[in-house]
């Protein structure tokens, strides 16, 4: 729960829900509904004042103009009107959109990216995705802008998305985790914890950091190449590593100058 | 010379000049203004009414807020301000901007992308570089965007950017005339004799050919993952070659529909 002056915010409460899960798309979306009133019910309760909006965003491909949730391959819904859906049962005013375009307002208008005309928003989570900002606007491209995380960077691994050679197949942090593990048969909680082990000079732990550094270096310089950005701001999981991602991915962008976000993963709410 | 209402153009006469060289980069600059201002006068000659205003474009980075070509790697100047050189000694307004996004701007306003929200016009000449339309706007990236010509695509063949594996260095019409020579001996005025050569199955022609799409079509592949354009719009020299071209891309192009520019080269001076 946000408030604040229009270009400020303020953090008045957190609560963290895991992502309903239904037996298909359609089902999952009324579940996420019910769970984002019941939550929106339970933050109204710790309020000062009454609460005057929603803002809710979700991950796929989003129709912002129209509020609708156009499609998310790893929650299974299509053609969702969740900003309608929302509206109707809340009665108030509701805000609708993409996680990591959100993020990209958030920095654009009170983070790293804060007076820049053209950058980058890269989150690094259990997913990749860009939010894009050109002309000082964060640009949707009709829902489709910013999936950096498949290009293809040529490692040639098939990807759920049906492509091969996908960026977030070895960079994200879901993948990092995922792909140490596999290597060493020890778990891990997340790539945070493999950027630990390389610090203590873990060389299974610098085999696949490395490979994930140098996946994330190549669809950085196609995206500067691409877009010219003044400024890439990381965000995510896997930003936490701090200089064992920014030394190596700042050496790879041309243009830009790399920042990590003090807003981190949190990026996306605010937006 | 292009006259007409806001929204329309018409041709009224067209000259072609090659660029003037000088030995440094300055000096070269200093010619082509030279070079622009004749040419102005000459056209002036020939229309019915007062000529209202010059609109000149250039390539490489260019700042058009600001009216300055800040870099040409090809013709050698570094921050010369146009816009004011040209005012100055024309007394006239000058409107000036950057070859390709000019090409775009006509693209939007007047051809294949009109009404687009988010497109891309892609003129494969001696260089490739794209014009970026995000939000309904040309997007220049503080004139570094859309250089499309130098993502890496993995031939490892070094470029004259100083990069490794470049787009252009295959796929420009001018590396497929190179490249067929280079190959057969044989020399041809550009890609366009080339293409004629793969419709009569000079094997040869064929695999420069070839090569030279499949570079294309990861560079668009890449861009549409990036930008989700609605529209790609081909032009230049080897989108004269039709079919020949946009069969192949069009396949690896995901969410565009691809069409070839009635433009052709010329967009950029309507822009």
């Amino acid at each position: 729960m946000v408030t604040g002056r229009p270009g400020e915010a303020t953090v008045v409460a957190e609560r963290r829900r895991p992502t309903p899960r239904a037996d298909d798309g359609d089902a999952t979306a009324a579940a996420v509904v019910d769970s984002v009133l019941d939550l929106a019910a339970e933050l109204g309760g710790l309020a000062e004042r009454p609460v005057e909006a929603l803002g809710v965003v979700v991950p796929g491909v989003v129709d912002e103009e129209r509020g609708v949730g156009v499609l998310s391959a790893n929650l299974g819904w299509r053609d969702v009107p969740f900003r309608r859906l929302l509206a109707e049962r809340a009665g108030l005013p509701v805000a609708f959109g993409h996680d990591v375009r959100a993020g990209g307002l958030a920095e654009l208008t009170l983070g790293a990216a804060r007076g820049s005309s053209d950058a980058v928003f890269l989150p690094i989570g259990t997913g990749i995705a860009a939010a894009l900002i050109m002309g000082g606007r964060v640009q949707s491209g009709g829902g489709y802008a910013g999936e950096i995380g498949h290009t293809d960077i040529g490692h040639g691994e098939p990807c759920g998305c049906g492509q091969r050679g996908c960026v977030e197949r070895v960079a994200s942090s879901a993948a990092v985790a995922r792909r140490y593990a596999a290597r060493t048969g020890r778990e891990v909680r997340g790539a945070v914890d493999v950027a630990e082990a390389v610090r203590v000079g873990d060389p299974d732990a610098v085999v696949v950091w490395d490979e994930a550094v140098d996946a994330l270096a190549r669809a950085l310089l196609l995206t500067s190449t691409l877009l010219g950005p003044e400024v890439v701001v990381l965000g995510g999981g896997l930003a936490l590593a701090g200089d064992l991602l920014t030394e190596p991915l700042g050496a790879a962008a041309r243009r830009p100058d790399l920042l990590p976000t003090p807003a981190g993963a949190a990026a996306g709410r605010t937006g």
